[in-house]
């Protein structure tokens, strides 16, 4: 069990806009897809899509034409980490009861566990901002702006 | 993010063989890989697997012969669903940094939350067991025969 590489990717271009604001308010600098696929060797792909849905999320700006590219959108703590992950992973169950659907579905009682402990890990989560991630802001910046 | 369909299996496997305990005790009722193939519509190949793994971790018994089959090998409230999900799962971090590595590591704190937020996850899960599967013991029971 592990989260999306989808998810995983978002959440690291959510840091790495983050580590540029030099406040907890987003300052506008933009960032393009190409330097955040620089910087993780992602491909442009993977991270174009991952950008459109947080540009939906409202977490990010874009700002089109030449020297256009994309920012936060929101103040660094309130970006909630448990609301990221939660829209990026999609609300699927944690136990694929219905591909193929589980002779036992209708008398189960793990589906509902498994959704409870789901719950509990997103509560605990929910207590995190993206600021959270920021403790070694410094290094996280020395690593990416040294990244070929 | 979900748990691996070899995890759901071995579990519908551990709850299959519990419906047909009419104590919280072992019987010694023996079951075989085709049964629980035809239950759940799976392949002989990956039940063969799971059995094995079961087998390996003590929670089944296997009797080998003409009339052999497996059973379990531990009381049902010995069975604690945080234990079999550990087990089947494997040791892996819900956050993947490593394939490929993640720039970012040497400094970020994401994996560290995540590996709190699923520690949370199996510290709920601890206080269950396979007999907290078994609410709707006899209409399991009655899925469970009345499948062709």
């Amino acid at each position: 069990m592990q989260l999306k590489k989808y998810t995983d990717y978002g959440l690291r271009i959510l840091m790495y806009l983050a580590t540029l604001e030099s406040t907890d308010k987003p300052s506008g600098k933009l960032v393009t897809i190409r330097e955040i696929c620089d910087t993780f060797s992602l491909s442009a792909n993977h991270v174009n899509k991952v950008v459109h849905h947080l540009g939906k999320l409202s977490l990010i700006e874009t700002r089109r034409g030449k020297n256009g590219g994309f920012m936060l959108a929101r103040n660094i703590d309130a970006i909630r980490l448990d609301y990221v992950i939660r829209q990026l992973e999609g609300d699927e169950a944690w136990i694929e009861c219905h591909k193929p659907s589980c002779v036992a579905l209708p008398a189960c009682e793990l589906n509902t566990i498994v959704a409870q402990g789901k719950e509990l890990f997103y509560q605990y989560l929910n207590q995190y901002t993206l600021k959270d991630l920021l403790k070694n802001k410094a290094q996280l910046r020395t690593i990416f702006t040294s990244t070929p």
